[in-house]
């Protein structure tokens, strides 16, 4: 059941808002009691957490496994982080899109936990682009700061305009994304 | 006293929201009467509409300019529009963040007409890709489309992160972020 509030809950925030969704709203469309409800969660706020540290504690868990995979260069590990942040906005699209939009809903405290943790996601490009610079991977003169921020303007900014299903299929896009990244668009 | 409306509900809608802000707390910052309001806008959505029509008509006509100079090739112009769209985003931050956030409380025929004008910023870029990709500045495999994507996640994403008046630049970022863009990031 808690998973069922949840779902519904990613999907209401999404279509109406979470300022606009009501406890009510959700337990009317699950055809359960606002009891049901408050014995999962106290609060509509605390709900909203729940759905936020899901997404992001599962974003760094995968992240983990890329980055500590000792078979693979800097280079693929680039990939394979754009890759599984561009497949998980694709495939969990309401839950991205709410993760994204709502977070100043949370409680002061809460937004200072899943900022530090959105920041971690950050830091783990960074230091795969930093060790890449340190190897002769990537370019000697780059910031590693500033692109960990262009590698998170593609992937994030993907939400607002990528529809998975559609021509382009999402390994194209990754494709095309990791090309422009790596070699640049400027003939020689 | 339009301008005022205006602008305080720029700031106030960028603090609150959109649906948290009602149109009293406009009335009383200004210390004017709800008839002055209705005077210049029939409504809040009116209102809104007005803020998205004059962050993107600007936006429009400053391309416009960029696009027609004959001076310039194609690669300076996309030099030209990236700056022009992160200097925006820098120099009217709260104006910026409303525009990007609340679009989905205007009107269905309202966000037509604002999303056609957002689309027309895009193939502004992607037309002058796509005309550098024949003169030969940039690569002939790429998809001017796809570069377009890239472009505008870059520039449009900076709202997110990047604090103007801090230790970065809006110089040094439109420089580190031209330079992957054309350059890429792989040693080769």
């Amino acid at each position: 059941m808690k998973r069922k509030i949840t779902d519904k809950s990613i999907e209401l925030f999404e279509q109406k808002g979470f300022t606009q969704t009501s406890i009510q709203d959700i337990v009317n469309e699950l055809n359960v009691t606002k009891g049901t409800f408050y014995y999962y969660y106290s609060s509509k706020e605390q709900l909203l957490m729940d759905i936020h540290l899901e997404y992001i504690d599962e974003l760094l868990a995968k992240q983990a496994r890329i980055i500590e995979d000792s078979s693979t260069s800097n280079k693929e590990k680039i990939v394979g982080l754009i890759t599984q942040l561009i497949e998980d906005i694709a495939s969990k699209g309401p839950h991205g899109r709410v993760f994204f939009r709502e977070i100043r809903h949370l409680a002061n405290d809460n937004i200072a936990i899943v900022k530090e943790k959105r920041n971690q996601v950050r830091f783990n490009i960074e230091n795969v682009i930093q060790a890449g610079i340190e190897t002769g991977e990537f370019k000697g003169k780059l910031q590693a700061d500033v692109v960990s921020f262009a590698v998170l303007s593609l992937t994030n900014y993907s939400y607002q305009w990528f529809k998975p299903g559609g021509e382009m299929s999402t390994k194209d896009l990754i494709n095309y994304y990791t090309e422009i990244l790596f070699e640049g668009i400027a003939e020689e």
